[in-house]
C-alpha cells in the first residue's frame, strides 16, 4: 500500500527543506510578468522537491514567453515557490511544519546504520514509507476535494489551454478530466512502468531494464530471469501504488475510472530522458524525451564563491539531494575523513552545515550545483545520482562517485557506470578507503574524464534545447487542443487483441483442425488401402 | 524473386523521364559550391526517381552549408543529375538509354486494362517486376563491382564522414561496410518491414498495418488476421526481395553476412514519414521521422504560368508521378470527359503532351507541383498517392483525390482517407462520373477543405523543419563517427532472447515442476490416509 516501494525516492518527492506560503486560506498570489503577447493560458499542477526544478524552469520559460502560467502549490512546500514569470495559487493543508520536519527527520534513519538488523531497517522503511504515502494522499485530498478552489479553476475553465502536471502523483491529470482539458506530463518515470503502459509503449524485458533493479540493458540469462519476473509484477506493483489514488480518482470524477485509464488521456510525456544516460529503446510518438533540461539553466556563482573555487586542484562538488538534509554522524566521519586525503576542496551543496572547515565551503545560502559543475575546477561528483544531478554533471562533463540512496538512484548509478563515467559505491557500508580509492580514481585516471567528455558531448549535441523543446510542445498542446494524432490506437485494444491472442488463437485453431483432418484422411485411406489387400 | 511485389513501386524508383550524363567510363564532375567554412565531407548513394527528391534536397543543403558533398549517379537516370552544391561521381552501366525507355514504356501496359484478363494482368505485373529487378541488380552491380570507382572510394576513405543512403536498394549501405563509414538512411519504408527489423523496433500487427493491405490503425478482426497473417509472412518477403542483394553483399564484402545485417550497421534511419500521414507506432531513438521534406524547398511559379493559374475558379492539379509518362488511351478519356465537366482548369505536373486544350495547361517544361500546389489557386489534387505528393499536398492544405498505382500508394491513400481529407478511386475500373463526383466532393464538401487545413497546420506545427532536422543528424554522424548511444541493445539479441522465450520456457518448467510435485504429495498423502484408515 506504497507509492513506491523505496522511501528515499517518495522523501525526494515532498520533502526536505520545507516552506510555508501561508498558514491558512487559499490566496491568489499574483506573480505573473508578461514579456510578450498574450498566447495562452497553461495551469501547472506540480510535484514538490527535485521534482519541481525542471517543471519550474518550463513554467518561468512559459510566461517569459507570454503565457499566462498559474502553478497550483500546498502553503508547505520544500521546493515550490513564487516565480518571476507565473503567479502561484496556494490551498491550505491539514497539518504543520512541524509535523513535516518530524517526517523529514525520520530520513537519516533509513540511511546507513549497516549495523542496524535487516529485519528493523525493513520495518524502518516500510515505516517510513507509509507515512509519506499518507502525507502524499493527504496533500492530493486537500487539493482535490477544496471545493472553492476546484469551483474557481471549473468557474475559468476556459482560462486554462493545457494543464502541466507530473503524473507520478495524478493529482493533475485528474484535475485535468475534471475540467476537460488537455494533459502535459512531465516526469523521469514511474516505478511500475505506467506510464509505458498508460502511452502503449512496447518495452521488451530482454533489453529494457526495469525500475529497482540495478540492470543495464545488456543481461544475462540469469539478470533477464530477474527483469522478466519484475515486468510480470508490474501490474501489480502498479494496483499497490496506486490503489489509494484509484479510489480518489473515482470519488473526485465520479466515474468509474482508475489512475490508469485518466493517465492515458494525456496528450503528450516530457520524459526527463536522454540516450546518453538511459538505455536506447523503443518511444511511442506522443513521449518526448527532454533529459537535461537545466543544463543551460544556470547563473554566476557568488562572488565570495568564486575565489574559493578557484584553487589550483579544484574541488570536489558533494550533494545527497535535498531529501538528505543531515547525514547520521557514522557515515559524515567516513566522507570527512577521505576528504582529508585529498587535495581538493569540497563543497556540499544545499546543506552544508556539517562542513565547518576551512577546507571545505560553509553554505549558508543555498548553492545551485549546476552552477558549481558549470565551473572548469569541479574535478568530480559526488552525488546520490538523482536524475537532475546526473544531468547537470553529465552537462559539465564532470565524473561522478555515485552513493545512491533509494528509488530510481541505483538505476540512474548503474547507467551512468556502464558508461565508464564514474563508480558506484555502496553507502550504507562505505568506508574512507572506497571513497577515497573512488574519488582518485575518478579525478586521476584520465579514462573517466575522457568518457565524461565524450558523452557530455553527445548529451548537449542535440537539434533543440531540451527546455526550449518542452515549451513547444506545451505550446503545441496549447495551440491544438491536444495532440490526438500521436496517439497509437493501442488504446481501442484489449490485452488479448493487443497481443492478437484471439488471431493466433484462431490461426492455431486451423492448422490444428487441418492437421487432425489430414491424419484422419491419412488413416482411413491406410485403412481402406489394408483392406483392399487383404480381400486381394 | 522480385524487390518488391508490385512493379510501379519500383518503376518509380529508376524508371521516367532517362537521361543520360555520360556515355562511357567514369568521370568526376566537380560542381560543388563551398558557401561556408568546410565542416566535413559526405558520400551520397542515392536511389533514383522519387526517391531523389528528398536526398537531392539534403545534399544540397549540406553542401549549402559548406559540407563537400560526393553524389555517386548512374550514367542514366530519371531525376539524379548535377546540382549546385554538390559534386557527383558517374559510373558508366552496361546497357543504354534505348532499352530503359523500352522497359519505361511498359509501364502504361500494366496500368488499367480492367477488361484483360485477370492472369494476363498478373502475368504482365510480374513481367515487368523481372525486368526492373533485373535493372536494378545490374546497377547495382556496375557501382559495386567498379573496381576503379570503389578503390578511388577508397583509398580517400578518410575524405567520408559519413554515406547519405537509400537503403532500399542497398548499394549505399554495401559501400558504406566496406569502408567502414557510418551510414545515414533516408527512405518512406521498407516493404517487408526490413528497417523495422534492422532498427530492433517493435511493430505490433494489432494495430501496425501492414504495407499492401491497405488496413489503418483501427482494424477489425478479420482485418487484424490478415494483418497478423502479412507480418508473420514478411521474413520469407525480405528473404524474396533481397536474395540477390544477400548474394551480392557476400560478394562484395567477402563475408557471410546478409543485407539484414549490413543494415542494421546503419547509424541513423532518416524515415520520411509524419504522424498526421502515418498511423502512430512505436520508434527506436535512432529513426527519426521527416516526413515533408520538401514542403519549404520552393520557388515562384513560371511567369507565363501565373495569370494561367489565377483565374476565379482555380485550378486542379493532377500527377500521377514521375513513372507514369503517359496513361493509356481509354483512361485518359476518362480523365478529359470528367475535366471538362468541371468549372476548374487543371494542370498535369511533370508530362502534359496529351492535355492540347486551351483549359488543362500545356506544360513542355517541368513544373514542380510543388510550387502549383503552393498557389492559392490550387483546389484539388489529382494523385497517384506517392509518399512525396501527399506530403506537398498536406503543406499546403490541397483535398485530394487519389487514384493509387502500386507498390506503398494504396496504403498512403488509405491513411489520408481515414483522416477525412480526400477520397480515393480505383484507376483500373474508374469512370469519368466517378471522377467527377470524387472531384466535387473534394472541392464543394468543405469538410474535406477544413479536415485538410487543420491536418497541414499539425504537420508544419513542428520543433524543426525536417530538412533542417535530417541536416542535423546527418551532421550529428559525421561529427561524432555515428551514433552507437541510440543504438538499440536488441542486436546482441537472437530471437528467441529477445521474446524471453528462454526465461518463459525455464519458468515454464519451475512452474511444472512445482504442479507435479505438489501433486505427487498430496496424492502420497491421500494414500498414506486412506491407508491408515484401512488399517484403522
Amino acid at each position: 500500500m506504497s507509492l513506491t516501494s523505496n522511501p528515499i525516492l517518495l522523501v525526494l518527492l515532498l520533502f526536505g527543506r520545507t516552506r510555508r506560503w501561508m498558514t491558512s486560506s487559499l490566496r491568489l498570489g499574483l506573480l505573473s510578468c508578461h514579456t510578450g503577447a498574450y498566447v495562452g493560458k497553461l495551469l501547472v499542477v506540480p510535484m514538490d522537491g527535485s521534482h519541481w526544478v525542471g517543471m519550474k524552469a518550463i513554467s518561468q520559460e512559459m510566461g517569459r514567453r507570454g503565457h499566462r502560467v498559474t502553478v497550483v502549490m500546498p502553503e508547505i512546500t520544500i521546493l515550490i515557490g513564487p516565480g518571476e514569470h507565473y503567479e502561484t495559487l496556494i490551498y491550505p493543508l491539514p497539518f504543520d511544519k512541524a509535523f513535516v520536519d518530524f517526517i523529514m527527520s525520520k530520513n537519516e534513519d533509513v540511511l546507513g546504520k549497516a549495523t542496524q538488523p535487516f529485519l528493523e531497517r525493513i520495518q524502518e522503511k516500510f515505516s517510513q514509507i507509509k507515512r509519506i504515502t499518507e502525507l502524499l494522499h493527504t496533500t492530493a485530498e486537500s487539493l482535490l476535494f477544496n471545493a472553492s478552489l476546484i469551483s474557481h479553476l471549473a468557474q475559468q475553465v476556459s482560462r486554462f489551454d493545457a494543464v502541466l502536471t507530473d503524473p507520478m502523483v495524478p493529482t493533475g491529470s485528474l484535475i485535468a478530466r475534471k475540467l476537460g482539458i488537455p494533459t502535459v506530463n512531465l516526469l523521469r518515470g514511474i516505478p511500475c512502468f505506467l506510464d509505458m503502459q498508460s502511452t502503449g509503449c512496447p518495452s521488451p524485458p530482454s533489453y529494457v531494464p526495469r525500475f529497482f533493479t540495478g540492470l543495464t540493458d545488456k543481461m544475462d540469462f540469469k539478470q533477464r530471469v530477474i527483469n522478466t519476473l519484475v515486468s510480470a509484477l508490474e501490474p501489480l506493483l502498479c494496483r499497490l501504488i496506486y490503489w489509494r489514488f484509484d479510489q480518489i480518482a473515482k470519488e473526485f470524477l465520479e466515474e468509474d475510472v482508475g489512475v490508469a485509464e485518466v493517465l492515458s488521456d494525456s496528450a503528450i510525456w516530457l520524459h526527463r530522458i536522454d540516450f546518453t544516460m538511459e538505455f536506447p529503446r523503443p518511444f511511442m510518438p506522443n513521449m518526448v524525451p527532454v533529459g537535461g533540461i537545466n543544463c543551460n539553466v544556470r547563473n554566476p556563482l557568488p562572488e565570495d564563491l568564486e575565489p574559493w573555487v578557484s584553487g589550483k586542484q579544484g574541488f570536489v562538488v558533494f550533494t545527497l539531494g535535498t531529501s538528505m538534509k543531515k547525514m547520521p554522524d557514522e557515515i559524515t566521519q567516513v566522507f570527512l575523513e577521505a576528504f582529508r586525503q585529498i587535495p581538493q576542496k569540497v563543497d556540499r551543496c544545499h546543506f552544508g552545515d556539517e562542513f565547518l572547515n576551512g577546507k571545505w565551503h560553509i553554505s549558508t545560502t543555498w548553492v545551485p550545483q549546476n552552477d558549481l559543475l558549470a565551473h572548469p575546477g569541479a574535478r568530480a561528483f559526488i552525488t546520490h545520482a538523482g536524475s537532475h544531478g546526473l544531468f547537470e554533471g553529465l552537462c559539465h562533463a564532470v565524473p561522478m562517485v555515485m552513493v545512491p540512496i533509494g528509488g530510481d538512484q541505483p538505476d540512474n548509478a548503474a547507467r551512468m557506470a556502464s558508461r565508464g563515467v564514474g563508480v558506484v559505491l555502496d553507502i550504507s557500508s562505505i568506508t574512507a578507503e572506497d571513497l577515497l580509492q573512488g574519488l582518485n580514481e575518478v579525478i586521476n585516471d584520465t579514462r573517466y574524464k575522457e568518457n565524461m567528455k565524450r558523452l557530455s558531448a553527445l548529451h548537449r549535441d542535440r537539434p533543440i534545447d531540451p527546455l526550449d523543446l518542452s515549451v513547444y510542445w506545451t505550446e503545441f498542446v496549447m495551440r491544438h487542443k491536444g495532440a490526438k494524432h500521436l496517439k497509437a490506437a493501442v488504446h481501442d485494444l484489449n490485452w488479448f487483441q493487443y497481443f492478437c491472442l484471439d488471431v493466433i488463437a484462431l490461426l492455431a485453431t486451423i492448422v490444428l483442425v487441418f492437421i487432425v483432418l489430414t491424419a484422419k484422411c491419412l488413416k482411413f485411406c491406410c485403412r481402406k488401402l489394408s483392406r483392399k489387400r487383404k480381400q486381394d
